[in-house]
């Protein structure tokens, strides 16, 4: 199973941003990710002809659909599943899992703090960095939201055991 | 990984009607059911908020989106998937994975016919039974479409291994 990494923040405080950003780095560096969201309402598929073949309505409790350009899954659950409980569903051959939201996880977390949008929420229980617009008076790494490859360089380290020079 | 079963048929045969019967019934014999669909069209997901999390634009290969309800995801593909390449998306505890279509797979397979349709497409690799509207001359067990409970004690002893009385 693939490391996980969860972006943490206030709402509105650039968590969507920076996923947009350390994707991109990540992936130019050779890596396959993976992307993990939250949402808190119940949501569906919405593909042409889906009545044709909408299995869950017949009590399929997962229905995978298959393209040649795509594989999508919906399975039912019954709680909302930790990072680490979803990341079962990462089959394939992926080095990280980046996971936006989460701040209760007891996974890895970077968050993504805005001087204007309050305090960290998640200080100081496994953050492994902090990405900020003002300096802050703590031990973990702090980067801007431009200093993307220093931030992916810390994922290398400490996530991915990478030896940089 | 669980067993997997294809049902298999020209379009217009019947092939969503045996699904749409076959799910509940095995359903309510106590099996979790897994259903597959192919599609020869690229799909997306439509769900409420989209560009807010839409990690696809930022190069993430497997989108994971979790709610308290259902978790979905998508990955990028290169190729149509078989059967039991896509079985590997089943993580889940289920017992069974039924597959509408995909009549070339080496999986075992259940041909729905209609004597207006056209001739069997799968006669006689891997059939392990056939649905038809019409007598036809096969060693194969043969079921009408209200045969369902008889098609079901079929796929208990040969897919699931159970001991009928």
């Amino acid at each position: 199973m693939p490391p996980i990494v969860c972006i943490v923040g206030r709402p509105k405080s650039g968590k969507t941003t920076l996923m947009g950003r350390l994707i991109p780095e990540l992936k130019r560096r050779g890596y396959r990710v993976a992307t993990i969201k939250h949402i808190t309402h119940r949501f569906d598929l919405d593909v042409p002809g889906k009545d044709s073949w909408d299995h869950s309505q017949a009590g399929s409790e997962c229905i995978i659909l298959s393209s040649p350009h795509n594989v999508a899954l919906i399975e039912n659950v019954d709680h909302d599943l930790s990072p680490a409980e979803l990341a079962r569903f990462v089959t394939g051959d992926f080095d990280i899992v980046l996971a936006e939201g989460f701040k209760k996880s007891d996974q890895p977390k970077i968050e993504v703090h805005r001087r204007d949008i309050g305090e960290l929420v998640c200080l100081p229980q496994g953050l492994m960095a902090v990405v900020t617009d003002e300096p802050l008076e703590l031990v973990v790494p702090q980067f801007s939201m431009n200093d993307i490859s220093e931030l992916a360089d810390l994922i290398e380290r400490n996530i991915l055991g990478k030896c940089l020079r």
